[in-house]
């Protein structure tokens, strides 16, 4: 089973990563950008095949270990197919 | 529009921080974890609503400020909806 856990800050906690990145962006030429929030991204594959089983050690471990829930929120995906 | 890059080390190229966070999750005693590899997710929310424009646009971000393609892979995914 392979997932993806994507860690972004929360809305109203100040992303200064994604804004210098959105500058960066305008000021090499790229218009039209609304906005950039920066995070992280973590692939994991787990033995097993359970869906529901999966989703909730991968909730635990998000909150145990890859996200403060202070200043950020979390998704899990699970991923279709074999690693790339 | 809104999209998000997911950007990761290159498969032949180590990955430390992953490495660092698959030995604490086993040391917290999550046990059937099998690799894990750490990268970077930006959202980015764009004018227009042009899917093969904004494909264009972002791969062009991508390869000029979000990603090193010398270590790093890269992925383009349109999100649906407005941001959460």
């Amino acid at each position: 089973m392979r997932a993806r856990v994507t860690v972004y800050p929360r809305r109203e906690i100040l992303d200064p990563q994604g804004k210098a990145i959105h500058q960066a962006l305008e000021r090499i030429g790229f218009a039209g950008v609304r906005d950039v929030r920066a995070g992280k991204s973590f692939e994991i594959e787990l033995d097993g095949g359970d869906a529901a089983a999966a989703e909730r050690l991968l909730a635990e471990m998000s909150e145990k270990l890859l996200v403060n829930p202070v200043v950020e929120d979390y998704t899990v995906e699970l991923l279709p197919g074999e690693p790339s």
